[in-house]
């Protein structure tokens, strides 16, 4: 079993990002922008009830403020600020979700928060804790050997692991950049050939053919990637083929 | 019995306003900036901490979007978008409140919102909705005549009527703009005597001596005004002369 | 002689906005967004390189200082606030325009701001002086019947009047609103044929076949308009079959 | 000859910080927030009178577009959009102090945009190309040791170099961080007798009592200090004891 999942609501305003009404009929759990790098009131609305709609698990997606640098600009800031940053955003979203009917199951950091939660131990521990003081129920997303996860699970939380759809990993099991070519996976088939490899070899597979075991709860679908509706369905196929169900995030710890 | 209510938490990172250590200690209840126009998450957190430890309620106090404007400019945007606007502040301050063990118990809008939602039938539905959006328990904190206290009422919420303490009152009972010079009560003593006047006659008062009756159950002292401190110890004093109790917002609705 | 004007430049980091690259080859003056409504730094740099590579005359497009509304929704605020915000948004992008060779030689207000500068003789005044203050040679882009036209006539500036392709006019020679559905033209062809029309004859021409004499310098064709490349090449077409020269706005004032 | 230079124009709207009025009679050159981390239009234009009035030579104060972190928190961003944001904020003000009479005779990045410009080779390129992408007459102020001191020389801009008069140097010549206990110097009078020594010793004085010889043109006094007006004053007195004249920043380049 996995979860597709995927970034929505990152419009602001009159400005568009993402295809949110193609995406969400191919993923299991959507991210919801949540009004600092992107997602204003109404967009955040209106993602509420489209996920509803296309019975979408909903997941809080906070990021830095910063809509110049849509939440992508690595921000150097007293980490109590980013703790309460946090907890802001996503308490916006829970009590917004609330009043039409659903539930927040999840959070996953945006951006260049989800990289620096990833490797800092200051913005992995306010984040963590953001999550607690919000609802210690909500999962956390994050990528296999992230601080953030290690701070959520001392903390008692509950942690769902994923990986990138079209990024490569480097031997010690960790994203290679995107700033380097073979950071990118640009060919939807090569991307979903990758994730059944993951899932049948519960790990993560280096380019030397070496598998760090990892447990996959979430693959990463990228909204704003032109081609992320290619990669979604040959994902969606792939699975199929494979027979590996597709189910919501908050499925994996039932 | 009557509540003293002022505004709280509209610092901005860096940038300060208000004196809320000592205006804490004067009121019965709280209204705190929600993050657009003043109020960054860690100022919403530490004005929640500062009024637990004052054992003041706490009340939500949304704005316009408009840091430069400190949500005094009117901005005629689309109903809809005011609806969430405010139902967002009202959840990211309730949510952080939780955090910390608190409830958040009213709504005051703030600002150019506040009168806009006075006059402005669209304006005064998005508020109610967004308040009943995000917990109808939540008291609407207005003055009298307020288009947003009749339709919060027929949506089945409860309204707390609040006077100013330095504003003077026209013939038909609504407040004299602050442009006109007897629009603004500049001496703390003649304030606390106009709200004597309004509580022992149980309305309002108007120059000619006319009394509208009217349910004040608060009295707003605005804390960004330099006698701030002035007007609230002259008026507590005035109101501990004439025997009248303070008690928080809630206390009126048990 | 006509001018055909479009605004580009509407983007703002990752969020993008109109087809700027297919509307420079179409148009002859461009009004460049100046960092408040729409258009980050590098945005407008790269608009105006790319105003120069398209041989494109370059204005100011400044607006309220308002990402989420775009610059659409009025702001009542003090004049002297209008005043400045509008200096400083010319000022930015003469001087960006300086350092890479160019020059900009109008300024037309946005959304909101033309509105209400078009009604309100404060903000008129308030975008006239702005105006003054920067450059006393920008011309001042505006409807007919506009204060901002009286008011920069009378401070000795120049006006260049524009007409609004997509837009039907009452028999005030005034815009209809786009609320009502007789204020918007969908057809490109129509709006083509309404173009020659008041451009044969030398005024604005209402339903009931009035002529309301105006010297038209140049059309607006909205570029955030879905089909806004089948409107210019409409109006281009039909201007060229009329034996119209298309010529940048500073060639009417030689 | 030593300037006296500080920061003013740093409020927000309603939002104030600093004692521009009493800083202005004690300094010989300012630094004008620009938009982004403070100053809103009107406060710039404010600021540039107030500077007019008291004989004060302008400089544009840059830093980056946070208004929350006060242009104090590290954002890593794209060298190109540090670049037009740095050409944005100092086109902004040059034509604002044009419109007044005044000129803008020198940039002196804020905040963090400083510290990384101090030391990242990709700022300091983008924060010199900025200066002489508006104006190459324009001084750039910065610290010795400097990278943009280095970039701004080789492009043929002139650079003034500032010590902070409330912060100790470390044995490199460097500042000590503010971090660290040492870092700073809370009393006035050894702030000043700091300055005379490095003045009347020509170069930077360590703990150990080393001298690293350094041209110093001018001595930052931090506006936002509580104590500032008694640093200035202390400072000033000290240097009229030691015969030391005080100048605006353009008459060390005449």
């Amino acid at each position: 079993m996995v979860t597709l999942n995927a970034d929505i609501g990152e419009g602001y305003g009159r400005f568009n990002i993402g295809m949110d009404a193609e995406l969400l009929k191919l993923i299991n759990s959507c991210n919801i922008a949540c009004g600092m790098h992107a997602g204003d009131p109404t967009v955040m609305h209106n993602a509420l009830k489209a996920a509803i709609r296309n019975n979408v698990s909903i997941g809080a997606h906070p990021g830095f403020n910063d809509l110049w640098g849509f939440g992508r600009r690595a921000i150097i800031m007293d980490s109590n600020d980013v703790h309460h940053m946090v907890a802001y955003q996503i308490a916006a979203l829970t009590g917004m979700a609330r009043a039409v009917g659903a539930r927040v199951s999840h959070v996953k950091p945006h951006g260049a928060l989800y990289t620096m939660a990833h490797v800092r131990e200051d913005y992995a521990t306010a984040v963590a804790l953001a999550v607690r003081d919000i609802d210690d129920r909500l999962l956390l997303v994050t990528g296999h050997g992230s601080l953030v996860a290690d701070v959520a699970t001392a903390l008692g939380l509950r942690v769902a692991y994923e990986m990138c759809a079209d990024r490569r990993y480097a031997e010690n099991g960790q994203l290679i950049s995107r700033q380097s070519p073979e950071g990118i996976i640009a060919d939807p088939t090569e991307a979903a050939r990758q994730v059944i490899s993951f899932l049948q070899n519960k790990g993560i597979v280096t380019a030397s053919g070496r598998v760090i075991p990892a447990n996959i709860h979430t693959i990463c679908i990228h909204g704003d990637h032109p081609d992320c509706i290619a990669f979604a369905t040959e994902i969606r196929n792939a699975l199929t083929g494979a027979g590996i169900r597709m189910k919501s995030l908050p499925s994996h710890f039932h």
